[in-house]
């Protein structure tokens, strides 16, 4: 219908909106969610619980609730008030991310390279706007859907093709069991890489040995490593890089994107981070011109946005703290207990169990090569217990699925309870 | 240099920024302060006072930062803790924000119609996305320049050509004395029409009489009108407008951007919204696609940003309490009273002055047919106070100057004392 109004004169959609497929994974999950709640199906049942999406549940620690507090209050005093923020972010909040970096991984960043804004999506999402329409894009499969889903609207794919599960146009690097769920580097020339670490869906952490490839064709190719590292706080193994710029070269052809959300509990209160080194060469830029990614970045922050909330960066600088950082380290401490009762619960019954280790994301094999959505709506009947399908990841992530350790403990026991009693398998 | 090697194989630059003439307005006015501040022309100089860049000074009031102070109480709890929201925002600031137009406007629109975002600046920057890209665009000249430069940014423009101050492939709308600040609808066919009433920076407010053409121009070419209503609080007039609905058929072809930072002191909270009614109209579309404006905006706040912090929605929640809406006028009030000291300052100067009744901002022509600029530098260096020129909205800009109200009376006051000793005329 639509496309027989296609030339009639007037305000048009934006066209590669139609090509994105099917809804959003979660707004879909919680679809089918209601349908179940609503069907007689689920006439007796009393609890859903949600293993599914990666949502913190623990409250914020004393010393960020202090902080936030103090923020809300400077508000309320004519002379500490604060109307609109510089752009990029805070000073302070930007000289105190450039000093954790240096003191908790050595790697030395300028305050004037990290950009603070309103959360690692927001920031994952519009980074390719700063990059050529052409540009052609791998992401990592499965991987984050952020990532592609931006992209084709943006107008950087051809269709969908259903049969596969796939755009035209996108490189996907599959990750499965056989390459330890970390991919080589593209056989062809590709310009922007999505890699994210600790993975969002498989929970894999890629070591130096497997990005260092990335970066040394990075540099050859003059490709763009777009490095989402919302969950590198995750990481305990200290052989295990928590940033892209632990590796030689990577300020040259990386950018990184972090979060407060799963660090810290910032999910609803909306706080992360690009860093987008001023070294940084495109085929069209060199470090001091005019145009670079940098300059680009900053210009699209001071264009399309207009800095993060006040409290919110407020809020920040407590995490930030010696004692904030304590704090979050045991609301970590916290979630990979979950991970490691949930862990324990698919391994005794049998499941080929990934991740869950230096992630809070456990990735794990559907029984008897079930499909994914298949085995969504099983778990859900019988255990009411909602996961999520791996196949909503990409075409790698089908017959697997992801289970989230954010929840409280009652929860994640009462979850194991009803899988343990309930799943026919 | 970068041209020479747009060939080379490699990730590159979106090239539509090297489109975007000289640095954004209010970096650029920062850049010459402080250039005067460092040169030896401000030795004797002991304080500058600005009444420029439209920023709220005054506190937030007592109700808000109530309710600010309990949004983050809430979060310290594991009872009341709230993680990822809605992506639109919270059912119950959609839903009183729906009650608000209802009661204060007559205007009726479902919740599920109004997004709540992060604020009126990237709204008004992201709504374009969900056009075609081959949209033509029109503004009104002068014109708050987010919405030239992200619809450059994004390519629907040709190259900057500096001896008009304009974009080529942009409709520019002149507004000035002969038409009383608001333009007629434009002779060609143009696809998206930005509004903004009372307008930044003219001050000047659309009567009903005004915006019907460009409803019925919209109606008939199918195009888009969007309305920047970001100071819609200011209007005491009760014959003008608030709301663009407030125009019969608006609600098929108009999107409406607001926000709590004028209204309510949230330049830095952020908090704003945007309504874009199901009943939306484009030549591609009718209300009950699949694709629509409505379900592309909300598509594109599901992929691409991930709602506003929940903290500034429970002080949003705050403003929209009765208490909080008187609160809030008194705000208003105290601005309005400076725009009405700094009217007359620059009246008895013998300026010619525009705007400042049913708005914060002041137009004002400079003296002797003065560029912008070159006024700018003289009310620095002999004044020193800064002002918005004209010209960095637009080419019909030019010759005139904005004054801002928002600021503490002691300074306003002081800046009406250095003007009317200092400035030689």
């Amino acid at each position: 219908m639509a496309q027989q109004t296609n030339c009639a004169v007037g305000a048009k959609l934006n066209p590669n909106y139609r090509k994105l497929a099917a809804g959003y994974l979660f707004p879909e999950i919680n679809r089918r969610v209601k349908e179940f709640i609503a069907s007689p199906k689920a006439s007796n049942v009393k609890k859903i619980i949600r293993l599914g999406i990666g949502d913190t549940k623990l409250p914020l620690t004393s010393t960020v609730i202090e902080h936030l507090h103090n923020g809300v209050d400077k508000l309320s005093r004519p002379e500490t008030y604060t109307g609109y923020g510089v752009e990029q972010g805070s000073k302070d909040l930007r000289k105190a991310l450039t000093d954790f970096y240096w003191e908790n991984y050595s790697v030395c960043l300028e305050p004037e390279e990290i950009f603070i804004s309103d959360g690692a999506k927001c920031d994952s999402g519009n980074i390719q706007s700063i990059f050529d329409i052409k540009s052609i894009v791998a992401v990592q499969d499965p991987a984050y859907p952020v990532y592609v889903d931006t992209n084709v609207a943006s107008g950087r794919s051809g269709a969908f093709d259903p049969s596969f599960s796939c755009y035209s146009g996108i490189v996907y690097m599959p990750c499965n069991r056989s390459n330890g769920f970390f991919p080589n580097v593209p056989e062809q020339h590709v310009d922007l890489i999505y890699i994210c670490s600790p993975n969002n869906p498989t929970g894999a952490v890629a070591t130096n040995h497997q990005l260092e490839p990335f970066v040394r064709y990075a540099m050859d190719e003059k490709a763009i490593i777009i490095f989402d590292s919302a969950y590198s706080m995750y990481i305990k193994d200290p052989s295990l890089p928590k940033s892209i710029y632990k590796i030689d070269g990577a300020k040259e052809c990386a950018i990184e994107i972090s979060s407060f959300s799963k660090w810290a509990g910032f999910t609803g209160v909306r706080l992360g981070w690009t860093i987008v080194p001023k070294a940084l060469v495109t085929a069209d830029s060199k470090p001091g011109d005019e145009f670079t990614p940098w300059s680009l970045w900053d210009r699209r922050q001071c264009t399309f946005f207009n800095g993060a909330s006040n409290i919110a960066q407020d809020g920040g600088l407590g995490v930030l703290t010696e004692k904030g950082i304590k704090e979050s380290q045991e609301l970590i401490d916290f979630y990979m207990e979950n991970a490691r009762i949930l862990s324990e619960c698919f391994r005794k019954l049998g499941f080929e169990v990934y991740g869950g280790t230096n992630s809070p994301f456990l990735w794990i094999k559907t029984p008897n090569n079930m499909k994914s959505w298949e085995f969504f709506d099983k778990m859900l009947e019988e255990a009411n217990v909602v996961i999520t399908p791996g196949s909503g990841f990409g075409p790698s992530g089908e017959g697997y699925f992801r289970v989230s350790s954010f929840g409280i403990r009652e929860n994640i026991l009462e979850g194991v309870e009803k899988i343990e009693s309930n799943l026919i398998l």
